[in-house]
């Protein structure tokens, strides 16, 4: 926890400071008081910004002059390390799979990072990363499995915590997206903190569960390879170690939504909530959506994690039934 | 401006507390710090809630019991009047062009108003909900021209000057959209009082420029008739009298932006900023990202006022180059 206070202050008008938003629709839907943590509106349109910026930040200040980052990712962590890196004065490359959402990679380019493309079905984004790492000098910055990254993360739990003490409620029940594990271990590691009766809960896309299954087996499970879903933001393979160490004595349990599910959450989010959430980032609105989340709950807080999605798949989802 | 901070209080826990937005994306295109006042995630997904809610509960606080209220509205207005008279258990009836946005129609019955369907370039609206008012003993809301209306919005100037105080910068330009001139009076009055070297702009659409060619004769003039606008919010015939008293004193010009510009702006909302907003409520934004953004300015506002978009619009707007 001390850890995420001072990445809190680290991110003090670096990261924007989301609201806490409340939709009468929502409220309707669910049945109970629900509250939005929109992360999409998060500086590079998701909530790894956080993480990236106290990784590096936290670098500068432990050992002074750093030569570069490189880092892998889907999409938005690489924005965020981008951002990150730029706003700190930091060259950056970011391996990038060549699937991943063409805004992604346009934008991270224009973060002014440089983009080394992979193969996602082949290759180890890890491997050529470290590589560069080492050939060059540069600091990796991993995408969830590292204490400064999950702590820069976890400032969005703090946020969360700090608005219910305003408002003068508790928290019941906490949603959020899960992949490797970095954002939901710190949102639990700040709301059990705060709110130790509060239950924490990670939401996956269906066949990429390895969360609720290593949380059932009591061990770090992988997902089959070879399968695929619309939200790319969630795709990797197993649990961090880090991560799932704190996520098994934190977390109630794991939830998961269909792609369909998840791209009726992204319309429900730009119908109603006027938000516009990718489909990885709308995961936990859409377990919400169908009915999925542990009762009773008088206050259910969902976090939408980031908004960067294709024209075309907005427009799809814009398609579907209302 | 005791008025709007009696609006502040009686809206306090009741309307969203907008967040102050900054996207970097936004800096680079104004090439100044922008700020966005997002009141698409306001409740019923517009401002008009607040210009609703403070006139229905200063009508309850004045007067005690209420038998009902009628408004006219091309569907934000609508939306705003029947969810503040079920917060405040008061019947409502809504006079609503039959050319309204079908999502616009939908949410006001949903929030359990009555809708009375009239036509737009025939009829009325005014006459039709006063006859109404007349009959059953309600009290008509108006859209805009009306003193707890104004204050109601001017909670968005207030909100805006306490987050400006937050931050320890000063506002130079705000934008906001205008129509019959409610939001943009009651912004200018907060945000004047708080700091008074700030300019303030009306953005309304071209060929709906009455406030524009109002200010510049120095007396209220009317649009031509029969144009047409896909800014379905912002095209009442001519500035209110109480409104333009106001707004020839505090404000220092007007913008307008044509209707492309208007939906490519609701393009760059989408993409940009994760945010959903209608062409109208875009309008401010669609005036700054063309370039007519007053200089110098360090510190530019921009209102997005609503949201209420209807899905072919919004992919419409999608299909547009990025």
């Amino acid at each position: 926890m001390a850890d995420i206070e001072a990445a809190a202050n680290r991110l003090s008008g670096r990261a924007q400071r989301t609201p806490l938003l409340s939709f009468a629709e929502l409220d309707r839907r669910l049945g109970t008081r629900a509250f939005i943590k929109p992360e999409c509106l998060q500086v590079t349109g998701s909530f790894k910004f956080r993480g990236a910026y106290n990784k590096i930040k936290s670098a500068q200040e432990a050992g002074g002059k750093i030569p570069g980052v490189v880092a892998f990712s889907s999409g938005n962590h690489a924005q965020g390390v981008a951002a990150a890196a730029a706003q700190l004065g930091v060259p950056a490359i970011i391996v990038m799979p060549e699937d991943a959402p063409r805004i992604k990679i346009e934008n991270t380019r224009a973060l002014g990072a440089e983009v080394t493309l992979y193969d996602r079905y082949k290759e180890d984004r890890e491997a050529i990363a470290r590589a560069i790492g080492r050939d060059k000098g540069y600091i990796v910055v991993p995408p969830y499995d590292d204490p400064a990254i999950i702590a820069g993360q976890g400032t969005i739990g703090l946020e969360i915590a700090e608005d219910f003490a305003k408002l003068g409620l508790e928290p019941d029940v906490v949603l959020a997206p899960c992949s490797g594990g970095g954002l939901i271990s710190g949102i639990a590691t700040a709301i059990k903190t705060r709110y130790p009766a509060a239950r924490v809960f990670a939401c996956e896309p269906a066949r990429f569960d390895d969360t609720a299954r290593s949380l059932a087996a009591g061990k770090r499970l992988e997902n089959e390879g070879n399968e695929r879903s619309i939200c790319d933001a969630l795709l990797s393979k197993t649990p961090g170690e880090i991560t799932f160490a704190i996520n098994r004595t934190l977390l109630s349990g794991a939830l998961t939504a269909t792609d369909e599910e998840a791209l009726a959450a992204v319309a429900f989010a730009a119908r109603r909530m006027k938000l516009v959430v990718e489909p990885g980032g709308a995961i936990a609105l859409a377990a919400a959506l169908q009915g999925r989340a542990p009762k009773p709950a008088k206050n259910i807080v969902i976090v939408c994690s980031g908004g960067n999605i294709d024209d075309a798949m907005l427009r799809k989802a814009l398609e579907g039934a209302s």
